[in-house]
């Protein structure tokens, strides 16, 4: 790094979309700028179920953050957790090291939310990292080979049910991978079972799955996953989950694998700087996306609640977050700079995107909505375009199209924490 | 698996390269084939290194062990752990079933030995597998980043130091890997250290590296190492490893990362079946591979003790452990067709390969000795044509190219396992 001992200290905390857009925003400013994160990487989440349905691997749509800033001088890395915020002295301080700003940037994200019902955390995994993603991943691939095993009908059956939590996006593309995985990858390797017999369960608690799309775009996905032999509950909110099932209204469903795509909520940044926040924890930002009562701090991204058009909440995307960041980094420049500050941050909605499986997708753009497999085109154009780097979009798209043509997919590895694997043995699922 | 009640029931312990050997040589026959693995995933463990220093990812060398045998009908595969066997009964006990079996293979492979020191295990992992190889490579990146957190010198100058125990193959491939890292991959990526500032020291107790090559070649790869600044320790045992270094006859290295490549022992299978073993576990088998008093059972790759030419030990390489699972898949098809049994194993030495970091490798075959860059297009054409799959062929290839030609690192994911972040932690490394 560059040192401007006179420059102004940016510490951006989060390497995710929003504090990635900002860091490349603040590019060549005399400042010292620092990124915190707790991992060494950016993870590419809207591939996360491709890793957590064993087609690509985890490096794939991960890159070191010091690989991507590599080429900018006035930054740093650290990869350390942050523990708390003193905004009167204006230090991060970390697990290692405090830092001291003049600006500071909360790109914290989000993680789980399970509507107070913390327990059910350990039995229903949800998918926001690699680490995640490999989980489910081993879970799912480690019901098949348990179910192979068992003589017991009951359990076979149980084993042989995945239960995603959730009819949002994530939980729609893990119901589609799951689908084909059981129906065109696995059939011809078992021999006591038949892949093909097993139960996918869609459940969400609202009328329909894809909320955010149009309704007749919900009701497309709905049909094409009930087609590949998925069940769609709509209107079912889930009331307990526990190691071998959960319970949808007041039936009970035993399953070996139970994903969680429901709810998120905001890292607790709120707390840090002690800023306003609702009830998910998302950060009361004023239209400048700084903290009430301090212009110095931001929140962006899934950290911040911003509304958009008539009262619409900015969704938490990465498209949104990209927009915050670089929004936010060409504020604290002008600040340097001595130029005013630009206007309020203005959302600019670019469409919905999401895959179905069987390499179908719904595509929803402002002047374009696309279903099928010209819609999965799309998505998947769009998505390799996004990537980082040539040799992970070559891999990635390689990938695509051998899958295509084979059905195969080629990251099945069941590698589980240990205490997970012990969690298993405990239930005797065998 | 199509089901022959009267035919023989054959069970193969471990889905390694000597499991696979044995079930691809008994395609075909009307026998009901049984292989267990604890593992989901055969591991392509030549190139394990490459996981470990962040080149590929473990998905490029694993597959499940289901897919590669899909299309042999007489197969099914179970992923359990083998704990006993009867011999009297003739029965294979597992965590989950029990087989009964009329021929019964030992392919177990070998695990890490630590002539007798196995508290230093969890300071010092090996590599054998794809979870040992992440972690591995976790610890790895995770030292220079704590290396640039800290500005404490000493603590610094011990996380920039990295000790490999065992001048081996892999102790060679995983000093030069580092070494590359160090000084071709990380550089500008970080403000505080300079990670050409790393020490590497590669640990061997004998008086040469690569003892299974001709001096010569052996001279050549520490010199090559030691232009890339490896420092090459020979005669040098290690008396003591703890969680911060290493004592090398009376002197201690402060060491962050310690890595095992010195020792292996077999498996318990031995145990199992009560069979005369050597020091290191391995099963003295007689000239058909078969067990002494038990003609129906057979151990096979780094499981057996067999010699060759002169008295020498045959290696505990993959074209060895193929070669006897092909001799023993064939013995029995022969006893079950009702012909004679073939003559004793002989085992041809194909030749010796070692890559040394810089896209140099040595090569020592029958008639061919290759030392540098050509060496290294030798190995890699061999490794690649060695893998299971076009994608995956495809894959490492575009990688390793992409590699040479850009000397960066595409996996390089920090993903470890809880306990060894908590003795990170508890170590108070930073």
């Amino acid at each position: 790094m560059e040192h401007y001992p006179e420059g102004k200290r940016i510490v951006i905390v989060g390497g995710g979309f929003g504090g990635l857009a900002a860091a490349r925003a603040l590019r060549g400013l005399p400042a010292e700028i620092t990124i915190v994160d707790r991992q060494n990487h950016h993870c590419f989440q809207p591939l996360l179920y491709q890793v957590a349905t064993a087609v690509i691997s985890p490096a794939d749509i991960a890159w070191p953050i010091r690989f991507i800033l590599r080429g900018q001088h006035n930054m740093r890395i650290l990869m350390a957790e942050v523990t708390g915020v003193d905004t009167q002295a204006h230090l991060v301080h970390t697990d290692s090291v405090t830092l001291p700003y003049d600006y500071l940037v909360l790109a914290t994200g989000a993680t789980h939310f399970y509507f107070g019902h913390n327990n059910w955390a350990p039995f229903a995994p949800g998918l926001k990292d690699v680490e995640d993603a490999t989980e489910i991943r081993g879970r799912m691939l480690l019901a098949f080979e348990h179910a192979e095993l068992t003589t017991d009908a009951a359990k076979q059956r149980a084993l042989l049910t995945f239960v995603i939590i959730g009819g949002g996006p994530t939980g729609v593309e893990m119901a589609g991978a799951i689908a084909e995985v059981a129906l065109k990858t696995l059939p011809k390797e078992f021999c006591t079972i038949d892949p093909r017999s097993a139960r996918i369960i869609l459940i969400e608690a609202g009328p329909r799955i894809l909320p955010s799309f149009p309704d007749h775009l919900s009701e497309y996905a709905k049909q094409t996953l009930e087609k590949m032999g998925v069940e769609v509950w709509t209107s079912s909110p889930v009331t307990d989950v526990d190691m071998n099932g959960v319970i949808v209204k007041s039936e009970r469903i035993e399953a070996g694998t139970i994903i969680w795509a429901a709810g998120v909520q905001a890292s607790p940044a709120a707390e840090w700087v002690g800023a306003p926040h609702d009830q998910n924890g998302r950060v009361k930002v004023k239209t400048d996306l700084s903290i009430p009562g301090h212009p110095e701090i931001f929140a962006i991204g899934d950290t911040a609640q911003v509304f958009y058009n008539d009262g619409q909440q900015v969704p938490g995307i990465a498209p949104a977050a990209k927009q915050m960041g670089a929004y936010v980094g060409k504020l604290i420049a002008s600040d340097i700079e001595g130029k005013p500050r630009p206007g309020p941050f203005v959302y600019h909605h670019q469409g919905d995107l999401a895959t179905i499986g069987r390499h179908a997708a719904v595509v929803k753009l402002k002047f374009l909505g696309l279903t099928g497999f010209l819609g999965w085109l799309f998505w998947s154009i769009a998505h390799v375009y996004f990537l980082i780097g040539i040799r992970n979009r070559v891999v990635v798209a390689l990938t695509w199209i051998w899958q295509l043509f084979t059905n195969q997919r080629g990251a099945r590895i069941i590698a589980l924490p240990e205490h997970v694997q012990d969690a298993k043995k405990r239930a005797d699922v065998v």
